[in-house]
């Protein structure tokens, strides 16, 4: 339903849980690039009325989800700054196609698997995390990353028929597969 | 309180009140800017939590508004479509100057005044067009963008003193009057 190759492994969770500070920092940074991912998207596809409706409400969400991590680092006196991004999101940027409306297609199903990573991540932070708050934490905004994947996947399909579209998920969710495996030396939300 | 140093004239009322399907394109486009702007604000000055609340609000009011204008196009059955922007919007950015803390300041500046002569003009629709369905929709929309523009004003003032903020507030101010005086050959909602 996520529709991706790969499911996360003991290794990013190692890192990851060794450095909660930086994994909530990048997190919040990654809510507000979700929500500049959907601002985008209405700028570049204004006429799709369905969109900008769906990318308002993603808008509206991201920015409420960056706030909520705001608000843990409070709790947990954890200064928040700018911080290196992974690698992940250029390396996936770098896939989409130039020319419209394989362009259109591509864009939103690259912002539909970060959103799956994202919610695939959420499940295991979850599940494994030794902090039950912070677990709660992720549990309360596993479902919305999945709703923001099927509503990338749906809009993708504005712009090519459904075959197209999900073989090309199909092809773009491998490439992402690999390039999670490899992951980042630094400890982020998408290393 | 709205600090602009002229009231709209009776030259852009004819203009648009003549081409009120443009007015309004422009306006959703218009909406639709103003969201993207407090985003970048955001993206720009992420460390300020009291601007990244202040911004995320304008960004959800702005969507919304989008979208009750869009919603007005289809009432009307105006075809919503891309527009060349009036020249206002460039003639302003490009009054910011380049460095920081100056910059953050004139681009809050900027944001604040489009917002201030936005509501002065929805204020103008309001009170004289015959459309009384148009005039209570600017009515409606009016208090906001007041609000906006003191939002602007008083973020501004995290990056200078006060004094240094009110007297470059007047300059910009000075220069928007005299850019509006001049207008756009185009029907725009700044023209
Ligand atoms: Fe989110
Ligand atoms: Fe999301
Ligand atoms: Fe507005
Ligand atoms: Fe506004």
């Amino acid at each position: 339903m996520l529709h991706l190759q790969s499911t996360s492994s003991d290794r990013w969770f190692s890192q990851v849980s060794d450095n909660l500070d930086l994994l909530l920092i990048d997190h919040a940074h990654c809510e507000k690039k979700a929500a500049g991912v959907a601002m985008n998207m209405i700028f570049a596809y204004v006429e799709d009325e369905d969109l900008c409706r769906a990318m308002t409400e993603i808008v509206n969400e991201e920015l409420e989800h960056f706030h909520m991590v705001l608000e843990l680092l409070h709790e947990r006196g954890i200064p928040f700054r700018r911080l290196k991004p992974s690698n992940y999101g250029e390396q996936l940027h770098a896939l989409i196609r130039k020319n419209e409306p394989e362009r259109a297609v591509d864009r939103l199903l690259v912002a539909g698997l970060i959103e799956a990573r994202s919610c695939e991540r959420f499940g295991m932070l979850r599940e494994r995390l030794e902090d039950k708050t912070l677990a709660s934490f992720y549990d309360q905004l596993f479902e919305s990353e999945a709703r923001h994947h099927s509503a990338y996947v749906r809009l993708a399909k504005h712009y090519a028929d459904d075959k197209t579209v999900m073989d090309r998920l199909d092809e773009l969710a491998k490439a992402e597969a690999e390039i999670i495996a490899v992951g980042d030396e630094n400890p982020r939300m998408h290393s």
